[in-house]
């Protein structure tokens, strides 16, 4: 095992406290590093606070901040964190207008994040993600899981949030999002866990793993390496009939690299997805293209497509400022 | 080789497609993809324009826009453009002002560069960025090369010509922002060329290559693996050994990935990094942490330095707008 650490029991701290050094006017790290939350938090706005396990860096930790988050709980590698976690959290950053979860659907995260919502009295202010197209229940989840489309929910959601949107309305347009968009990935090597040490699958030179889950969780298919027009023809074929949009739907693509691939590459991605959907009659009028939901090291990359509205899209535009995205501030 | 391609030979367009669909509202190609240039130049303006082999994306197409770069000319993967790229860049967006070219220490791109100022009849208007502090003279150069830096470089300029700045002011700012900022890297894998379509180096298992170049270059020694802030001390200590800032002084810290390096490994480089300056008496006054400056997959990173006054941080800080870069707008 190659990597940039000093030791498999301090990564987790150790990068939440380069993170934490290096985004010093946006974040600040939770006693005990529970959490990572906004420096300047806005009173009378709903909370927005998400989690899971880490090793998908920048998800969630980098999505704090103004017009995003207001908290992320991050677990140990690709475990999910503890509910005392997303109480303290919630503890911290709620600001007497209520708390909303955005989690990812995955078993351990799905009961935690509930375990913590009892112990808070919430009721109905969890947006569960599950846009991954690629399997219908999987090692980890029942039903599908949530994986890059979680960007483009929080960011939504924390639009509306920060204008002042209420717990109930946020809730449903977060459930609306998320209906509204799909996604599905690709892997061409496996990432390696730190605790464990070895490549988490195995996989052949001239294979890839088609419709992977972001902890290399098997797809749809192990099949030959196929060319990136290929790839996107097969993973947006999947999600275009998920989704089922009418011609001249507005979308946003998100281009999400797993965390080993070269930008050069995702941007031919980029080239052949736009290709396909502009075949489609779709019109991309947002594009992002970089790692965001990540896997450690995994090379491979994912299509995320969501369908969008003058709001939604106005909400997507509005002023961010957090470690991973930024725009008009 | 498992990259998501389409081929070889068509990898470049691709991207550059690719990339000026995603940042259409910030870019535009020029003719043939010879380079990529602002949508809205600033007439008045001195033109900035830089360029060198693709491959290391975001560099430098990722820094054109507002507040950066006019124009970028990427080469074929690791190989320099040639001199009619950057005379179709400069009569692109030369605005009256003159035009600046910035170009990293790399004997390809020095020659091209050198022969397109003397089609165009510039005199003294190349700033030669040469940060890498691993080794004097290398595979590809006479002297330093140039790496990470560069964005440094070019972000504190474009910043000053964006302001209104004059040519012969933006020369001497260039040269003594390359002067005061120092990188080194390291290399736990090696990238691979798609025309060549095997590593470009050997690495065993459990070593790497101190000090190694954007293209895999060999650096200063090839050794077992360190601990990420072993690492740090022997990069950092180069570095500084290099700049010998007094105590008290102003940096900014650039942790920079190769691009198979996940952005959790890069903030326990930063954790470690952070503690080191901070002994040495140095102030970290900005971060910037990512994969910017890139080797394909290379896995790995460079730390880099920059010693900074009032004025340059300001224009550190001043709005900035590109597709890898953006801040203030």
């Amino acid at each position: 095992m190659k990597k940039l650490i000093n030791h498999v029991d301090t990564v987790l701290a150790e990068s939440l406290d380069g993170f934490a050094a290096a985004h010093a006017d946006i974040v600040t790290l939770g006693a005990e590093r529970q959490f990572v939350r906004r420096r300047h938090l806005k009173p009378g706005k709903v909370a927005l606070i998400s989690g899971g396990g880490s090793g998908h860096e920048p998800l969630h930790a980098g999505f704090v901040g103004h017009g995003m988050l207001d908290a992320a709980c991050p677990g140990q590698v690709f475990n999910s964190p503890t509910p005392d976690q997303m109480l303290a959290a919630a503890q911290a950053v709620d600001g007497g207008a209520g708390v909303l979860f955005i989690v990812k659907n995955y078993a351990g995260d799905m009961m935690n994040f509930q375990l913590a919502a009892e112990m808070l009295d919430l009721e109905n202010a969890t947006v569960l993600v599950n846009d991954d197209v690629a399997v219908e229940n999987s090692t980890y989840t029942t039903g599908r899981r949530g994986v890059a489309g979680t960007l483009i929910v929080e960011r939504i959601v924390g639009a509306a949030a920060e204008r002042g949107d209420k717990l109930a309305a946020l809730k449903a347009l977060g459930d609306a999002v998320n209906q509204a968009t799909a996604s599905m990935g690709v892997a061409l090597t496996s990432c390696t866990v730190p605790a464990a040490g070895t490549p988490t699958f195995q996989i052949g030179d001239d294979e890839m793993e088609v419709g992977v889950g972001i902890h290399g969780e098997p797809g749809r298919k192990r099949v030959k390496l196929a060319t990136a027009d290929e790839i996107a023809a097969d993973l947006l074929g999947a999600i275009l009939k998920d989704l089922a949009l009418k011609p001249g739907q507005p979308v946003i693509l998100l281009v999400n690299g797993f965390g080993g691939t070269p930008l050069m590459e995702l941007y031919v991605m980029v080239c052949a997805a736009t290709k396909i959907l502009t075949a489609a009659g779709l019109t991309v009028v947002r594009h992002l293209t970089g790692s965001y939901v990540t896997s450690l090291e995994m090379a491979g990359c994912s299509i995320t497509v969501s369908a969008v509205n003058a709001d939604w899209l106005a909400l997507w535009d509005a002023p961010l400022h957090t470690a991973a995205l930024r725009w008009g501030v």
